[in-house]
């Protein structure tokens, strides 16, 4: 069982003398030296989960294609940078994810808004800043167009205006599955245009001189069952052949790849087979109908960042009550909400002599004042004492960025661990 | 409909000339004035809700008695400083609430620590500065031992240590009817001992001569029907005679009574209702066991702020969808989680004209890159147009302290409004 658990945790995680090491770096040491709960990052994780991307494409499809990052997962001065030794794009929601991109010196035509109600600050930010916006709905390209017009006032300020591509959602009308909460395609999802809506949009960037150079979908977060993915390809490549794009448009298919949380998720769904997939049924596509290759862009989500990260907490309680052994930790749904949103479940090891023999069934719970605080329910683990660390693997995307300060929780240190070397990338909130 | 809606408001809530107002300020007004999304507490609606608590104690319970005010619903400093024109004694979990209560000026005796796995700079803390700490466990009481020993050396810098007053946190094995997310009583729940542990606690609280004064339970949090406290109150009785109190022990019966979030939870769970059942279960417990009376303390949780709350939105875009209308708005899950957590149902207001009729449903939704991010969903609106502001009723209470940043957002400016003048009591996250 634990061997199998390892699995879950960065590609580099090894035990040695018996503890684990992550990155060549002590878990127990670091939990010494950043304090707990604590964050780590593995680079070697991300480095090969992005080539696995770039080999898959490169591998199944013939065109050009992109990868985006999706800053909503986790986004940090140093993610950003390592985005760029990647040649990523990076997704940016709203101002505060632009800053990071920014500072970290990430390049304009590198980055991308994406957004379902983008405000006029966003969008003017985005004018100046942005290399691609991804445009979901009639009333923001009728801002866009306010905006970027010569005339008008409010831009002042924006010196040389450099129009960024855009790129239309369409709402294909489908979803993979997945919790309903990151569903994101469906028929009345709220992201996104309907392909009328799109016709005429099309016809809102000709006649406006915008330069409309792709068109995106997203069918939702961490699915493993890429078979959705045919029917929205073949109605986007449809609807891109009714309205003008040019020779080098861009087709991207949004929609996060998923990783497995727990060991009864293992083996990880393929990133090969999700490529593989959509490329043939982008290729196949556009053979039946006469077109040539779109560029292809993915958003491959969670699946370069969440198993790369790790959490650590120090048990401070152990506490039995009639049927259950609870370990209560120095952190929970402020730094993790997933459990308690979606319901996500999660494994873990103690950090110290993590093949211990599992003893019974634990629930690992946070320390704040709510039931809903909890982790892990019903997973079998070794006995433990109080004052031990635990690591959750798993816990790279959609943690921090989604973290609270609930019951005044501050939000962990994040570390990266690269070579043997461990840099505080996210100094512990005050 | 919209009269009704008005009963979710603000007791202070009035229509003037076609505009909602609160406190006698204008919401467009603070709108333009603080930004949106803007949340605001309303004076006046507070008042009357501790004034409404005081009453109730005075008139069905004979005895001493006391309120807790839930810091963990929402604390800022000029909020800890009503609680103090009140009397109330503030519930803080963690040093970020104990820094604000401190700098509120919350005298020590009023400052009550809870928390199931509290850390040992909390119980440092705690020691230095609350007045009473409620003791989750056998752990917590063993570490309090630790640091409250004179010879203790990590306490050199506490100063003259004057132990806070310890009540004991009982598990009774029942809970109240609410979200299994925030019941908290039931057999298997994280928080508090059972009965044998209260016993055994009790008994290292003679050994070590620490100022054990009081019994606390907690069976939920937003219960409207007070039924399931009787057998709570009965068993926690019966187990105060098995153990040494002081004669002017305190019985804590926590639990937040509920509000009404939406018009069909209408009309609102009577205080009264709630108090005199708890008084008359205390009172006839007692009376029957030839048990003098003890101090009955009261922790109203969300009643006492959640209706004086509101936030207010700007619609950026109304979208339609194949079977809905969409109005999204600046705000959502980041600053209110409790539709992604507990699918909880909230109703919703235009600021302008407020009395316009419905004229379908609507779905209201933030700005987050994800579906979950709704905020209301199906709820009959007017038309409303892309600009207007909407004012959401009853949000007072978990709403900003399980705010997050996600997608980068930041967090809302948070005005008060009392005797018709708006004060800013949080800046906006910047």
């Amino acid at each position: 069982m634990s061997n199998q658990r390892l699995q879950l945790f960065p590609l580099t995680t090894r035990v040695e003398n018996a503890a684990l090491t992550i990155g060549g770096c002590n878990l127990t040491e670091l939990a010494e030296k950043y304090g707990t709960p604590l964050y780590i990052y593995d680079a070697a994780t991300m480095d090969a989960a992005v080539q696995e991307y770039h080999h898959a494409l490169q591998e199944h499809y013939p065109g050009a294609s992109g990868i985006t990052y999706a800053g909503k997962a986790f986004l940090a001065v140093a993610i950003a940078q390592w985005t760029q030794r990647h040649g990523l794009w990076v997704d940016c929601t709203g101002l505060g994810e632009m800053r990071v991109a920014e500072a970290a010196g990430v390049p304009r035509e590198h980055i991308l808004i994406h957004g379902v109600n983008k405000s006029p600050a966003v969008l003017a930010a985005a004018l100046a800043q942005a290399g691609t916006i991804v445009v979901d709905n009639l009333s923001e390209l009728r801002r866009l167009v306010e905006l970027s017009s010569p005339d008008f006032r409010g831009l002042g300020d924006l010196g040389s205006l450099n129009t960024p591509n855009l790129w239309l959602r369409f709402r294909p009308g489908r979803a993979v599955e997945t919790h309903a909460h990151i569903q994101t395609g469906q028929e009345d999802s709220k992201f996104g245009m309907s392909a009328a809506e799109i016709a005429g949009a099309a016809q809102v960037c000709r006649q406006q001189g915008l330069p409309l150079s792709g068109l995106h979908f997203h069918l939702g977060s961490k699915f493993d069952d890429p078979a959705p993915l045919r029917q929205a390809i073949e109605d986007t490549l449809a609807l891109a052949k009714e309205i003008p794009l040019p020779a080098d448009w861009t087709l991207c298919i949004g929609g996060g790849w998923g990783v497995a949380y727990h060991e009864d998720d293992l083996p990880q769904p393929p990133v090969e087979d999700y490529i593989r997939f959509a490329a043939q049924a982008v290729v196949e596509t556009c053979r039946r109908a006469g077109m040539s290759l779109p560029r292809l862009h993915v958003e491959p989500g969670r699946s370069l960042v969440a198993r790369a990260g790790v959490a650590i907490y120090r048990v401070g309680t152990v506490k039995r009550t009639a049927h259950r052994r609870w370990l209560l930790l120095d952190g929970g749904m402020a730094d993790n909400p997933r459990h308690a949103l979606y319901g996500a479940r999660y494994s873990a090891l103690p950090v110290e002599r993590p093949d211990r023999p599992n003893t019974g069934p634990a629930w690992l719970a946070g320390p704040y004042c709510e039931s809903g605080d909890v982790l892990i329910e019903n997973l079998p683990f070794p006995d433990v004492q109080e004052g031990e660390l635990v690591a959750v693997p798993v816990s790279g995307a959609y943690h921090l960025s989604m973290a609270s300060n609930y019951n005044g929780a501050t939000r962990p240190a994040v570390v990266w661990l690269e070579n043997g070397e461990a840099r505080l990338i996210r100094a512990r909130e005050t």
